[in-house]
């Protein structure tokens, strides 16, 4: 991967690679944490944001070269876009093939229903990368070793009350992600107590 | 309807008849200030409520006897469940045969994209009547007589932070409610500028 750093600070900028780094440093102490393999959450943390250029004309540049047709969710939250264009780029132009790692970068903007430990420790990394600051991202960085679930949860909780407060558009595989989650979540937690 | 008063509350009980009143002297006074029928206001508002039965038992046993089959969203949101079998009752049981009155009773609770005046004016009418007590209520009354689209986003938003802070399922038509609200206000504001 890092022979390609250079090609992908080109696309995304020195700062989003400096952050790509951070995620991947932290998605490598949730994989060892919840015993998936290290290798695999490196290279998805690696390139989940590969296709965040630093603008949307070139990110709509991308999305036509690489085929990706805009669905009606990402023309109202464009912000959601790179993440597609992300997986389909990081199989295309850096030959990832394994479909839970592209999973991972497709749905760590999102989340979706039903997600695997992998997509769950990147949705979260990218939540709790040391340099991002928010009311109550101790509590998840806690949560994020102890309980993955509760802090996927909680990551998916802030974002919606993020959207909420700023008039942004909410995409429905986020309320699905966090609806699913939160009864696995009580499900489980109810089957302890019996 | 008056009439009807003995039977709605051997329905739903004494305490959400009189919440049924209050609704209705909201909604009369909003259907003036927007210059819709005050009559229709008067009846959507006053059967807005008939299946809330006093409990779930009893709302599981109208929606055989109406037939109303429970949707993925009825069955984790019961909630809901009444403003979907109440159009049902309010035609069948009540002789309310109005299509806009019958979706104001249907979509009062979870609320859906491209509303009528009428239901919006249901919807917020619930949700500010003079019993109601939270934060934010004194400015969401203040608003709904003066911009009854900016009412009902901020009632959105309102009933889907405090789903996201208790942990309760978050039904899509919600999200999907808010979305456009929030959407046709921002560009009819924006039209307004030019």
């Amino acid at each position: 991967m890092e022979n390609q750093k250079n090609e992908m600070i080109s696309l995304i900028g020195q700062k989003r690679y400096e952050h790509i780094l951070r995620v991947r440093d932290v998605a490598v102490k949730l994989a060892e944490q919840y015993g998936i393999s290290v290798e695999k959450a490196e290279i998805a943390a690696y390139y989940h944001d590969c296709a965040k250029a630093q603008n949307f004309d070139e990110i709509y540049e991308l999305c036509k070269k690489y085929g990706l047709k805009l669905s009606y969710d990402m023309q109202k939250a464009p912000k959601i876009i790179h993440a597609f264009l992300g997986a389909i780029m990081a199989r295309e132009k850096f030959g990832v093939e394994d479909e839970d790692i592209l999973n991972a970068i497709r749905y760590h903007t999102t989340g979706r229903e039903n997600m695997s430990i992998l997509e769950k420790i990147i949705f979260v990394s990218d939540y709790i990368e040391p340099n991002r600051k928010f009311d109550g991202i101790d509590e998840i960085r806690d949560l994020a070793f102890r309980d993955l679930d509760r802090a996927l949860y909680k990551s998916l909780n802030n974002t919606i009350e993020h959207l909420l407060l700023s008039d942004e558009y909410i995409v429905g595989d986020t309320i699905k992600a966090r609806n699913y989650i939160m009864e696995k979540y009580k499900w489980e937690n109810s089957l302890k107590h019996l």
